[in-house]
């Protein structure tokens, strides 16, 4: 797949065939619509987990007719979760999302010892951009979920991300670990984290991708930016996959590209044993299909 | 001055005269490209303090004819940084210009008990954009200095960026104290100071504008999105001044309305006695023309 271009995922995902995907507390309008969207593209089964009544009164304001569509009537929400996570258990559905419950009651499931989904050590969240201000997709990496990861949290939600690019079929993806410059100051930790996992990436400690770091976003996006500070970097210019230091850039990194770039994005949670589909209230309708078209592809 | 666009910041510099302005370090092809032009467009008056046969050199290299311009021989960067500050308390300068030289020690000689210029208590950068995607100009700070600002460093960035409000004719403009939610959640830092910062403007001990917070980016510039999020605030979709969590974010914040998001910015440093001009070598000639009308409009 060349992945230039996320106006092309929902072709894709219906060509690969149905996924059956299952919506904890599915009660919502928004999520609905989003859901009837995909299932009339080809390329989801919906299995709708929550109140019974809700949902048949989201789905008509909706306009959406959910006759023939399994739903689980469990109106508890904490229940609701632990039901979808379990349907992906017993291989009755392929890929997950959230409705209208809290993320932390959802992740909560998720994450659950043993009755949960976590596969590698933490859930991250990957957000994938189409901008009209760089040449191919650019995803960034964690605005939802890890507050203030660690180094080692770090390497692992950069493997997180590379996994998923592996899934879409590109091997060696390019990743920029962001800091606020691109030098080394024990005073930024940002900076000092992007050095070592560059050398984690050199020592083979995480592989299959090409870290550079530190750089900042200038010097990740545009070679000339590099070239101005003097940086000589595969990666400049070219990145794929931008590491943001903490969680308040990786946030305000997201929304700036949606609300002040222009952008289109497909945001997914990675680390569980199938893709998560978690979209916000804010995001637009186009953003949560393409959304379930990337989890549905992966 | 109606502050909706960038565009006008030249014409308006020029009509309000010349305005002399030292540079320290002034050997620099790109900054004196940017000078050539602000004199040319009739609003400022060099003084150009560094190494007279590197600046003359440079100058040529700028197509800049430097004759019957002063400039003041000091080699060493410390001493032309001092010499720099110097003229503005011997009032033979008014605006202050960071040329080929490390910020640190720039910064240092501005900051200097003694000789420096601090006129608040501490330093900030404030940038100011024009973006395709929003109806005015949007102010972002801090992206530049401080790295971690506590509590009351925040609210004396806030002070700071007020300031520099008011000296452009706009008496009580509208602050959003970004964080990553708008919730408070007290493991998350900036929530917390964003929803302190509020209270101080509400009891008074920050005024002249009105400060909302915690608002993610998309409530602060869309009131759409702030409504989906249940929040009421004249601050939504209305602010005029982004007050970001820490370094990380509002560099990252700064970088991508630069890179990815088609804006055209302009930036100073305010809390110094006079507005300082402190460009970097990635900066458009557009961006450091505008940032030297922007510091002789205040």
């Amino acid at each position: 797949m060349a992945f230039d271009s996320l106006s092309n995922l929902v072709e894709v995902a219906a060509l690969k065939g149905r996924k059956r995907i299952a919506i904890a507390m599915a009660q919502d309008g928004d999520v609905l619509r989003a859901v009837k969207s995909a299932s009339d593209a080809g390329f989801i089964i919906p299995i709708l987990v929550g109140d019974r009544q809700k949902i048949l009164d989201a789905a008509e304001e909706a306009t959406y007719d959910v006759s023939g569509i399994e739903i689980i009537h469990e109106p508890d929400q904490q229940n609701a979760c632990v039901c979808a996570v379990r349907l992906i258990h017993e291989n009755k559905a392929e890929l997950l999302m959230k409705g209208l419950v809290s993320t932390s009651v959802f992740v909560r499931a998720v994450l659950d010892k043993d009755r949960g989904l976590l596969e590698g050590s933490l859930l991250s969240h990957l957000a994938f951009f189409e901008t009209p201000y760089y040449h191919k997709v650019l995803c960034v990496t964690d605005a939802a979920l890890n507050i203030h990861p660690d180094l080692n949290e770090k390497a692992d939600i950069v493997r997180n991300a590379i996994r998923m690019f592996h899934r879409l079929g590109i091997p060696n993806p390019k990743v920029a670990a962001l800091a606020p410059v691109e030098i080394v100051n024990p005073k930024m930790e940002a900076t000092v984290h992007a050095d070592l996992l560059a050398q984690m990436n050199r020592r083979g400690q995480i592989t299959g991708c090409i870290i550079e770091g530190p750089l900042a976003l200038d010097n990740a996006v545009s070679l000339e930016s590099a070239k101005h500070k003097g940086i000589t970097s595969e990666v400049a210019g070219q990145v794929d996959i931008l590491l943001t230091p903490d969680l308040n850039s990786g946030n305000i990194l997201y929304k700036s590209l949606n609300f002040l770039g222009g952008a289109v994005s497909a945001a997914i949670v990675a680390g569980a044993r199938v893709p998560v589909v978690l979209t916000s209230r804010a995001d637009r309708p186009e953003s949560k299909l393409l959304s379930m078209a990337l989890a549905s592809i992966m």
